[in-house]
């Protein structure tokens, strides 16, 4: 059965309720409460487990890193089908050689609002070796977290029509299980639900799904601008991100943006004997340890001048809302096995609202097994830094790429011709690899109100109330389009999201399923 | 054509001169002089080109990487083939699943001293995707050197019988081609030469051609001292290694030891989100720069307490064959892009006379394209010591482990377990991975006397004579069996050793073949 086959099974069922909006429309009478939406889209649910989870492990099995245009354009014209068959009107708009940005609408009659979802599509590049399975694009069933000991299960033989056959434990691994592919399943399958039960979208609907994110979204910008026509809404709900830490749902206002830096130190022009060279061939590994471990001091402050100058302090209301939220750091650190964690004592949710140096990778010649006795011809970093509200990226890197001169390196952007590595003792070449700003909606505007409500309504009293998120999605994008926006993320934490062995909880994706049914019955300000 | 059949055929045509160094011990005059036996070699020389260096390719067409077993054996057999076909009486020393040690010995008559040739086959680890042609172990010819544009190639077609049909500067690139594969070749073919001219050997020679020197010679040592008995002689020579960078023939007498030492320094228990967890999460890429910045100096001075210690100084002698040795510094820098090398100002020779520290390589997580936006889980440098006489191995590694301690780091031998992460801020697994002492003999000795002098009457009065090398060889394992010994290497210093687009320059490999010649034809005290 191939996927398009099987994609078509998955909704005809649901294709009968397509006129049902408007004729619900017709006849409304008071709208059922959050908590009721929720209670239908959870009946809606345990029957129909099991199309809900294939229709994700078809769209999982369908590999997305943003670069391999193939596949990722795989992924879109996937997307569309799954869209079409729901009686969403479709638009891709194009970019060349990437993912098409996904755009899709489904107006109703007498709704005044129209509420757009963001997500993404693409994922974070992969290394199969790495995961425990072995295959990121082949979805596999687990009894739990494999740290916790999940063991590898079938998805369960006779499918169809038994009633919550799937365990809110069970988690599924695979690449975007959690980042970010499954809310746009679940949103499709709020919608279902709501059709069955017959009830009626308080808002109008679209959609936007990108297929480059985890590349930075190089492309979206210009894309939507192109398209502006096609935007107007009053609000736009990302659904890109993990819950809190504490478990509970989270809705969050901002979130940081993101510059990433490539970095590399050279030593001699090529690798050479350790033992003919190796008191006097300058090592690129060493320099670059030293150059990093300057740029930080030992409780993770940045060192780098200036660094957190242009930084727009929180206001009242953030800080209030940044003192209500639970502080799990304790928990945290015992699952993590950290025993001290950066920051000097402060706690996470505090650090976080704050720019980041990090560290992403370390590569010079060979490690282990594979270690060869050399001084390496260069060391690699990957470095990346985290924006909040106030800084300029391309300012960011200006600031590093300067230190990094005064730190006695010869910067340059390009491999250093033999000319430049004669002349200078010490040489970096530092690649601005793009990045974009932060962003945050105020927490006081009315819409900003209604979707907490909404959503703590349907999900719990436990929901967490964020200035903003410690990750990066651009939002800016839509700031500077006049749009304002608000996230709901629905994934469990512990997703291992941007790393091997992502998975996603079934148990969120559930929950996520009926925060978002309720938000499109109930959302209104 | 299977390369045994191949072996076959090269060899048959010297077969038939088996018998001739007894007859010609029967005939013996004056033996001529080591440039006239240069001389006898570089005819046979260019009359069998085409027959070395296939001789030489086939051997390197056996990938020889120590820990894979099947091939390292096919190695062996090889080499018994090879060395057979002269009538050497070989022996296979066998180390359980390793490649053994190939002995060999050729007994001649009214000769009274017997020298040992030590080489090894094995090779360093590859990694296929950075060598230039792909392939290290399939042979390639270029017109020069790949950094001086050197391109490739074909071997010459009509291979037979063109005298002189190979440019001196031609290079054969391949894993071992110089390391240490084509002393063994080079050797063989001088006794070939001898034969051919009708030349009586002045010695007896045995060999010892090992399988694991790569990989650190764990089992050489017990090996060798359970077959003590076939071991009897008075010199051991050992060709590993290159000639001096000013491209004069070299004879050194000491070289360095080596200890090699797995560092791994601990993060959180699995890859964050670097977003989520950025300013919070101890980033262990960060913790290991920090800990190798702090082991040297700017100059490249370890600051390891008591590093320098144990070291026995030089004594008159070496310190005047340093003080005559051709100072190419400036040439080399010129030559490898090095503004200014490590040691502050002193010499290269002088320096690798110094126990080293080395950073062989790094890895944390994924740079460039590669790169996931993420704190790593951990971070892993493969860090290495060259000893020097006085020094011994473990306690070099103690040292090493001790300052990691007073770093602040909780040192283990294995993946830290939950408990050991919660407790401890800082966690390093130090893996010790063995290694051996230095080793020197006398200079002042008749023996190296006189081989010092066969070697500059055969190559050239630009030999250069060396106290002891950079490089590292398990010669204390000859030490301790009573045994002296030198080292007269052949390959061309930028031959990419240890390193990918290994290679030979073909005009070396010739010469090398000339001084083996004079060795076995002339070397007496």
């Amino acid at each position: 059965m191939t996927g398009r086959n099987s994609l078509r099974k998955i909704v005809a069922t649901v294709a009968v309720f397509l006129l049902l909006p408007s004729q619900m429309g017709g006849q409304k009478t008071t709208p059922p409460t959050p908590a009721q939406v929720a209670q239908a889209v959870r009946e809606y649910r345990m029957e129909n487990e099991d199309r809900i989870v294939r229709e994700l492990c078809e769209f999982l099995a369908i590999p997305n890193i943003a670069s391999d245009t193939p596949n990722i354009q795989k992924n879109a014209a996937h997307l569309v089908e799954m869209l079409e068959a729901r009686g969403i009107e479709t638009h891709l708009l194009p970019i060349t050689g990437r993912g098409p940005v996904v755009f899709g609408k489904l107006i109703s009659a007498e709704v005044k609002r129209t509420v757009i979802f963001y997500a993404h599509y693409d994922g974070q590049p992969v290394d199969p070796a790495a995961w425990t399975d072995g295959a990121p694009f082949e979805p596999v069933l687990r009894s739990g977290a494999i740290e916790a000991g999940g063991k590898r299960i079938p998805f369960p033989a006779n499918r169809t029509r038994i009633r919550g056959a799937y365990n809110d434990d069970w988690r599924i691994y695979a690449r975007s299980s959690s980042d970010d592919k499954s809310p746009i399943v679940a949103l499709l399958a709020a919608l279902d639900a709501l059709r069955a039960k017959r009830i009626p979208l308080a808002v109008n609907l679209k959609v936007i799904f990108e297929g480059e994110e985890e590349a930075g979204s190089p492309n979206l910008q210009k894309t939507l601008e192109l398209h502006k026509n096609l935007l107007g809404a009053d609000l736009l709900i990302t659904a890109d991100g993990p819950v809190h830490q504490s478990g509970g749902p989270l809705v969050f206002f901002g979130n940081r943006g993101d510059i990433g830096i490539d970095l590399t130190v050279y030593g001699p022009v090529r690798a050479l004997h350790s033992g003919h060279y190796g008191n006097w061939a300058p090592n690129p590994a060493m320099e670059l340890s030293r150059l990093l471990a300057s740029m930080k001091d030992e409780d993770g402050r940045v060192l780098i001048d200036g660094y957190y100058d242009d930084v727009t302090p929180l206001g009242k209301v953030e800080k209030e809302a940044l003192a209500e939220m639970p502080d799990n750091d304790a928990e945290l650190e015992r699952e993590l096995g950290i025993a001290k964690p950066e920051g000097g004592g402060r706690k996470l949710v505090d650090l976080i609202m704050e720019p980041s140096l990090n560290v992403r990778g370390l590569r010079s010649a060979y490690v282990g097994a594979q270690a060869q006795n050399v001084v390496p011809d260069k060391a690699e970093a990957s470095l990346e830094a985290r924006l909040v509200k106030g800084e300029e990226p391309k300012k960011k890197f200006e600031q590093i790429a300067a230190f990094i001169g005064r730190r006695g390196f010869f910067v340059v952007d390009h491999e250093p011709t033999m000319e430049e590595r004669r002349a200078h003792e010490r040489i970096a070449k530092v690649i601005y690899e793009g990045g974009y700003r932060a962003s945050r909606t105020p927490m006081d505007l009315p819409m900003s109100k209604a979707v907490v409500d909404v959503v703590k309504a349907a999900a719990g009293k436990d929901t967490v109330v964020m200035p903003s998120s410690g990750g990066s999605v651009p939002m800016y994008i839509f700031d500077d389009l006049g749009m304002q926006w608000v996230g709901v993320p629905i994934v469990n934490y512990d997703n291992h999201q941007h790393s091997s062995d992502e998975n996603l909880r079934l148990g969120h994706f559930w929950r996520g399923m009926e925060t978002y049914g309720a938000i499109l019955a109930d959302l209104n300000w």
